[in-house]
């Protein structure tokens, strides 16, 4: 379902650690407790924060060891941004109405 | 702060009939009965749909008369735009590290 996959999606994005995270794993795979490190937060907090962003799609995460390695996940967001550009076409229309409506106010005025 | 807004943003997205209740508007101003009307959804339910919206810059309200008019607001989700772009970026790179490891593993086994 596309739908839950966008609610989970926009869900996790909004948080600016699970944001930070994913910038993080960008870069390189880390484990939860180099993810927890920077932040004033708990492993319980990261390990929450993981949770959401894996059932996202958005973060993979594998057992090595007594640590947890997560990393990047298949999800690209391709969805959301569809949504986004969709929103923003709706939102120009909403503009081009109004120009209209203005163009008319003004040739009902001459 | 840029944080703040992309958490009510991308709050704001996370619910299916907020996401419709925008495609509506896109079309034309509604009031809250109106746009309660399509939805198995109380007043009170759909009015709090709308305060989050609102919170998010994605709608705006007027009480005309005894009803209250919705219209989109002025985000335009460049902000979110821009930040789900960052993340597609940083998600090709990832790819891209992994082709430069293929290769390298395929190299060596030559």
């Amino acid at each position: 379902m596309v739908q839950q996959r966008l609610d989970r999606i926009f869900s996790a994005l909004a948080d600016p650690t699970r944001r930070e995270v994913l910038v993080r794993l960008g870069s390189a795979p880390a484990t939860i407790s180099d993810l927890a490190e920077p932040f004033a937060i708990s492993l319980t907090g990261m390990k929450k924060h993981i949770r959401v962003l894996e059932e996202a799609g958005l973060v993979v995460t594998e057992k090595i060891g007594r640590s947890r390695r997560c990393r990047l996940g298949t999800e690209r967001l391709d969805d959301a941004m569809a949504w986004i550009s969709f929103y923003q076409r709706l939102w120009g229309r909403r503009l081009d109405g109004l120009d209209a409506y203005f163009t008319l106010e003004k040739g009902t005025e001459q």
